[in-house]
């Protein structure tokens, strides 16, 4: 059984080459069909050219019809209104209709957010939608951080339900045992960090999960905790910090690496283990962020995505949609807000059933 | 002309072995003289055996008594009330009655700004310090990243003076010319970012600097910005994020690098390769933090700091109090506030003369 995935073909910053190779690679090593959508005309020559290429005849691939493109740079706001048959729209359409299971994206990710909401939908009980990104430790198991980027500004509630949304991703799909979830701060007390975070604390507290605590900035990478939860705005910062520097390492190493003939010589004997190095690292290896709390599954890939991260974006999609995260999101944030036993807080089917049971007993399935 | 730099000698994580090392390092390669703070019984015997070590007969290295420290995971605010003798408090009391140039510890890092604060006072003008991070970049000249943990929920005033500040350092202590200053958050439109960044954009934009904009994480890193400014809890987290990222991509490339022979031989012959792009990377070539806006000249380390780092820290307290800073802040703060409240942005000079006893004069002491 194939599972049925859409791609925005115009996502990427060198759309659509990168989207039509990752396909390709998807549909070789995945069981998925791809259903690649974009400007037919366009994709049609290119999709025989490259599968002409790595000498494929016949693949699980379909292509879309969708007119309009989303830029990199359009305001998401705008663009999701003026352009009504964009290729974003007509992916996240087909996951609302049940034509496929996921759709993944490399597009203007304010764009991506935006149109998911409107056209999937949220999930019953969860306010915002968050934006997850996997990201590597030293124990070689990734570290899930989130929001990266869908909320500004957020409140406590809404990183609450981000705790939640985040362990269960870990739990369904990534298939962590009670995965550990941390608040990001600035010191370990429960008194540490700011107005958002101390308010937050006691919320997380009192959820049903394995609450670390506050964690500090570096406790993303070092395999301490499996989730870490902050507000969007945070959450992008210590992203693309993370890029910055992975950047400046990357440069800095060859810099160094070829200064010499005896380093030149060195680096050879070395590569290798550069590579394996580099592939540890390498965020096209865990393909998209997860936009979690929609009633659908979509997957935003990086701009810079090559075929091998749009090829994991797929799989991302895949997983996700099997794990059938979306139905433990619904109940888990309903029985959380029952928990809260405040009769007016959270989703409207959470006040029809708020009433049942103990504190804890709603939160356990 | 020496100049007088005291040192907390109980600061690190290791104290007082790296500071009495660091203390010889600076007294060897710098032009200072070094006041050593602790208990003497102690750090007297320890010195006479590290200068044996190095065949130092004499140095101008002095041990002034202090009984108490002040220990990392003590409390700020309690630890400086009730340790009255602690090592940091002696060693800013010589700050402030002008027996040394600067004060750095390589300590707990709330106890030193509270200290600081009491014992030194703020400038006139500025309404909380700020702790700066010099980084490294990918153009090879330091990026400048505050608040770095002083401050949790800043409003745009801080941020503002943070700008000022750090602009300031950038030109005088660093001597950059025409310092470039970017306001940190999650795009580069004048209206992207949350609240707090959103109401500082306009007054950083009115301020005498080359103000760029609103920054990225990754910013930090590529050397496009030399001054970001950011609430100390975002600083914090990006700070604390980088090293984690730093000691996951150390522990990567030492793993891969002696996985097999081939890559053992390789990494030999690349070994001054990577003491170069060690050396690019280290924190501890860049010495402490310098906290900005108290009346005196205070630099924190890392408790991680090594021998190095210590003197690395001894060598910014040195340039901090040669650079004449603290009357360049006071005097660019307090035009600065006054300009607020002129329709026109004036020279800060012509601004000061102008206001006179207006909206802005409390910040006027």
């Amino acid at each position: 059984m194939l599972i049925d995935i859409a791609l925005d073909a115009m996502g990427s910053d060198k759309s659509p080459e990168p989207e039509i190779r990752g396909a390709i690679l998807a549909c070789r090593q995945l069981q998925v069909r791809v259903h690649l959508i974009g400007p037919e005309r366009t994709l049609r020559p290119l999709l025989a050219k490259q599968m002409h290429r790595v000498g494929a005849r016949h693949l699980p691939i379909k292509i879309v019809q969708a007119s309009e493109a989303i830029g990199m740079d359009e305001k998401a706001v705008h663009a999701v209104r003026s352009k009504r048959d964009s290729s974003m729209r007509v992916g996240l359409k087909l996951v609302r209709e049940g034509a496929v299971s996921g759709f993944m994206t490399a597009g203007n990710t304010g764009a991506a957010m935006t149109t998911a909401k409107m056209v999937l939908g949220m999930l019953p009980g969860v306010d915002r939608p968050a934006l997850l990104a996997v990201l590597p430790t030293s124990t070689g198991k990734p570290c899930l951080l989130l929001d990266v980027g869908a909320n500004v500004d957020c409140r406590a509630k809404n990183l609450e339900q981000f705790a939640l949304m985040g362990e269960m991703y870990a739990r369904t799909v990534l298939k962590i045992d009670r995965p550990r979830v941390g608040l990001l701060s600035i010191g370990e007390e429960e008194g540490k960090g700011n107005e958002l975070t101390r308010e937050a604390f006691p919320l997380l507290q009192r959820l049903p999960i394995r609450f670390l605590g506050n964690v500090e900035g570096r406790d993303i990478y070092n395999g301490h905790a499996d989730v870490v939860v902050c507000d969007g705005f945070m959450g992008n910062v210590a992203l693309k910090t993370s890029e910055g520097l992975a950047r400046l390492v990357r440069e800095s190493l060859r810099e160094s690496l070829t200064s010499t003939v005896t380093a030149q010589v060195g680096a050879l004997l070395s590569r290798k283990a550069f590579n394996d190095f580099k592939k540890r690292l390498d965020q096209s290896e865990y393909g998209g962020a997860p936009l979690l709390g929609v009633r659908g599954v979509c997957i935003v890939g990086h701009g810079s995505s090559n075929d091998r991260a749009i090829m994991n974006g797929i799989r991302v999609a895949a997983e996700f949609s099997q794990a059938n995260l979306n139905a433990s999101i619904e109940q888990g944030v309903i029985s959380s807000a029952a928990a809260a036993s405040v009769p007016a807080v959270g989703s409207p089917v959470n006040s029809a059933v708020a009433t049942g049971g103990s504190a804890a007993a709603p939160l356990v399935e």
